[in-house]
């Protein structure tokens, strides 16, 4: 019976954390929470946008800030093996993390669309800022490989030297698994909100 | 080997238990099973709404009646730190609980709005009921506070002495947990349906 | 703590599978995977549909394509104890089993209206098949019943000899579980894309 309470208990944390989004972490690049695409390289249907200031929105580049839930399909489809998509996080926060999840493995129809070679950029955007200008104040947050031979949710550390309070995300992808174009399931952007005393900004 | 039978055993039991609603237990308030929110204090957000006969029923309130998945901000917001929301269930039955679920801690942004002090009155509405008379008539099935420090799920008895059939269920809250509006994830009602000979209904 | 390294193992792989949609297989009638029902005998709720070709079809036919994440209600419901559904799959596949889900007991309000005895029918539409002798094409994959005893999700191999391309799946059933009306909460079809050397098609 002692094990039965060892096993249990396991269990239950397991399945409290799976219930919880998969991670049990919060999520600020999540779209129910605020967040969403507002910019991106060409898309694989072109058709159908909304249009966001001066760029062109794909319909369902939101579906990359939504979760899966195990289904393929729930993507959102980029032309070729390279490209990026700009996020607005639902608040100012200081990242200390990001999860790219591709769909899993047994349920998958095809895994060479998975994005492989990524970078993170983070910045700041104020209020009135000027769009043209944003290009210069970019961070790099961190770089990684997505592994098709690891779980399918995978998350990587932003390097603390790296740190300031963002409120935007870029994730550029320069290489995919070998497909003709590249599927975006999620990403989340992890982090926390700073304390109102001064904390540094990566705006100059 | 043994400890790997009791454990898969356990285990199965539990992602069961998980994959069927959490709970495993029937939810006489659910939307797809044509339970509907038709009453409710001043929403966060006033402008979309549905008029349900004299009632304008604000768009978001059902997703109180629909699973939440783990994700922040798929709740009905309501101004205040107090407040009300009568639902029409799925059928007449003689209830034995309710659980009040709030968002995950672990991926939380803020659970100030979480719901704190509250009671849930049950009546039976008849077909061509008088609606200025139906105040009259509630019961006071239970009175519990969330606790932010348990599972998200609470679920609370309803004092047998109190059963009979009803169609119609109220939650009231009295105060949150200390946000400037209050946020509902979800409102289950559980419980069975009468049979065919004669129970005591909550009618006069 | 070896019980605990144990316990941990078989839980996280038995949450992995569980996340891959409840089985870890793929399935090529998948809504979301480009699968669509194309032809339904009598709907219960016959007002709203779409026409495809020459057929009126449900627009909740498409629901039975989809997960059901445990909720009563996300099903397609048909007249009567007997009748038929037609699936387009995805692409063209070797099928090796087919999983009927309905509803799990612990949640279901009622569970008279699930399917009881099965056949499954497979077969191969060209791109300019002649719809009128699609009938002599189909060839039976498998037989069963659906058991309310068993798991909610049930899986039955099709047999060996009776595999070959297809890209067409008919469910048909002749019973119910005693309901005046038949849900179907969904239908999965499993197996495996041909390779590019040549393979027995279910054509003549
Ligand atoms: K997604
Ligand atoms: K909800
Ligand atoms: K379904």
């Amino acid at each position: 019976e002692e094990i039965g309470a060892v096993a249990r208990s396991i269990v239950e944390k397991a399945i409290e954390k799976h219930a919880a989004d998969g991670l049990g972490r919060v999520d600020y690049a999540l779209a129910s929470g605020g967040a969403m695409v507002v910019a991106h390289s060409e898309p694989l249907f072109p058709t159908a946008g909304i249009w966001l200031k001066l760029k062109k929105v794909n319909v369902v580049a939101q579906k990359m800030l939504q979760p899966s839930f195990g289904e393929p399909g729930h993507c959102f489809p980029l032309k070729g093996s390279n490209g990026f998509v700009d996020i607005k996080l639902r608040t100012d926060i200081i990242p200390d993390a990001v999860t790219l999840e591709h769909v899993a493995k047994s349920v998958a129809y095809d895994r060479s669309s998975a994005p492989k070679d990524c970078q993170i950029f983070g910045w700041f955007q104020g209020r009135d800022a000027d769009q043209s200008n944003q290009a210069e104040k970019k961070f790099l947050l961190t770089e990684f490989a997505y592994d098709l031979d690891r779980s399918n949710a995978q998350t990587f550390s932003v390097e603390s030297s790296n740190s300031g309070i963002v409120n935007m995300i870029r994730l550029e992808f320069s290489s995919n698994h070998g497909g003709p174009h590249t599927c975006i399931y999620r990403l989340r952007v992890h982090g926390h909100e700073p304390d109102l005393v001064a904390v540094p900004s990566l705006q100059p």
